[in-house]
């Protein structure tokens, strides 16, 4: 589906709109934006599936794996027919299903350009988990295929759905402890052996990809910039069988033009999860920033510090992005988290890597 | 004094153990050991003056001061009579108080190597501010001066002598949260203009100078190693007038050899106390750190955060470091912060600087 059916759901939402508002008066419901989601490891079958129940305008009608028993148990979980299972062989035939709009990639990283790529071929609004690619070459492919595709491109960066990461967005915005004068970001964990996240053919790099990028993204979307030089130190201790291919622990410091400093741990050998915006009259605090649920903020103004908590929200951050890009789609406007913020971080961790390879500065070119 | 005088010391405190253990037997009290303060400035008339009533072993019996008025109001406060009042003009008659065992340098960083040489070649033990001068060769220089006297050099970090600060380098030498992978380290406070602090000539530096060396000092003490790297990121806002010759904010990172990153801040344009040990099991972290009173303490162990308190101390920072040079003179040991530890200090700040200004990372020999 593109152009047709898209003119079909702009009529059924604005049916919708007005119905809404004119008590008494029947109208259908809205078609709800399909998803085929790729890949169903933990954090597509925990995290992502249960939460289109929550969502206003997306649906998950489709599953693609390679494990049948997978596709059998979920398939059956969800209602999901035969019809709409496919394997990795058959993957490309989501071309001829007109029942998926947008396919969610939550494969390995170095599946990520590949199979969104192949989704814009086939027609498909392409989702993608971040890591967007394990290299700026591949987010560039895949910005390109969406383009020439016609499709819409989204990075799974949940926190920007997320109401404390948001109001910490505007706190920071609009100067609420003052200009801001340095952002410090902390993510990581201690992880098991025996994961493909360690093994750096299928994850293109080590804690920076995986969890680091939490830091760094949220350093960007705190800064309202983007960082121009950044200094990287990395230690790996090689002798740690978890270690052999990628690396464990990166400090880096991210130079963005207006003088902020941002200062980001990423590990994969301590846990972490927190960051700080501090201006020049205090700071606002997140820890824990960037979990599932829970998020915790405090805020110190002019000497005094105190929590700050916002009502339960109606949505939450998975539900959210799966509404955000089914919005875009149904109103044909770019969605916050595109492929080019994507590729902005991938711009950061290669020169963030080749920081810490060679031990200087490195500057960041657009 | 030196030889004859520490004899006699000894003794007094041999007779006060002695007795202290024998009710009913009186002996004389035994001499403290008497100190100069050599700089009137807030931090010595308000933090340091006061405490010589909380100590066991050390009294105030001179004073040094270019302000006429100062030695007046002061001498007069303490019972200093004129006779244990100098200026600078006539600072090098101290050699001829017997009353006068430690001169305690209270000057603008870059006067701490004269006085503070002078003050030994006068026959005195030395207490030098941090930090300990302006360069590693002044360093060298006054390290040098003390040894040829045979007289004992003690650099003033205080927080050594804080019990929350103590209990977190025991803490982390012992694992308490698994063996120790960062440390994050954060100090700063918006500086008001005109001030020496602000003006290279007197200080040397800017905020690393300052303020930094409370970062750099407490993750030296917290991973209890040298660092053997540093890379350091620098941002002043040179239209800003306090900073027309000083530094304003730095991040830097050092590599310790077990593979300890510290990630540490400063800053003379946003607020900053804390400190945190970052473990495989855990955290400990202290916000303030470093403060004259109130430290805070924090432990996250196995996913559980906890407050930690301690009982309150009979003798606080200030008092402690006083005795503890008058129990090193006493015992004749070496202090646990001697002139070692101030140019371990100003020899990473040269490598900060550095690498700051060549961008890159810079090897600290030690």
């Amino acid at each position: 589906m593109l152009i047709g059916s898209r003119r079909e759901i702009l009529g059924g939402i604005g049916a919708l709109a007005i119905g809404s508002g004119v008590p008494g008066r029947a109208v259908a419901a809205p078609r709800k934006i399909g998803y085929a989601i790729v890949g169903l490891g933990s954090y597509a079958t925990r995290q992502i599936m249960p939460n289109f129940a929550g969502c206003e305008h997306a649906r998950l009608v489709a599953l693609v794996s390679g494990t049948p028993a997978k596709l059998e148990q979920y398939g059956a979980e969800y209602g999901i027919p035969a019809t709409h299972r496919y394997s990795y062989a058959n993957y490309d035939r989501i071309r001829d299903n007109s029942d998926i709009d947008v396919v969610y990639v939550v494969l390995p990283n170095s599946l990520h350009a590949e199979y969104s790529i192949r989704a814009a071929r086939a027609g498909k609004h392409v989702m993608c988990e971040k890591p967007m690619a394990i290299s700026v070459a591949e987010c560039e492919a895949m910005i390109a295929a969406c383009r020439e595709a016609g499709t819409k491109l989204m990075i799974g960066y949940r926190s920007r759905f997320e109401p404390y990461n948001r109001l910490a967005i505007d706190l920071a915005r609009r100067a609420h402890v003052g200009p801001t004068r340095f952002i410090t970001a902390e993510h990581g964990f201690p992880i098991k052996p025996g994961q493909w996240r360690l093994d750096r053919p299928l994850s293109g790099g080590g804690s920076m990809m995986d969890i680091g990028i939490y830091s760094l993204n949220a350093a960007r979307y705190l800064a309202g910039e983007e960082p121009v030089e950044v200094t990287a130190v990395e230690t790996t201790d090689r002798s740690d069988p978890r270690f052999k291919t990628v690396e464990d622990r990166l400090s880096f410091v991210l130079r963005f033009p207006s003088g902020i400093q941002a200062t980001c741990l990423s590990s994969y050998s301590s846990a972490h999860n927190s960051y700080r915006v501090i201006g020049t009259q205090g700071w606002i605090d997140m820890e824990p920033a960037t979990p599932y649920e829970g998020q915790s903020m405090r805020i110190r103004k002019d000497g005094v510090v105190a929590p700050r908590t916002l009502p339960a929200s109606p949505k939450n951050q998975f539900a959210g992005q799966l509404d955000h890009l089914a919005e875009c789609i149904i109103g044909n406007t770019t969605p916050i988290v595109s492929g080019a913020e994507g590729l902005a971080d991938l711009r950061v961790i290669e020169a963030i890597y080749r920081s810490a390879s060679e031990h200087r500065a490195v500057t960041i070119n657009a």
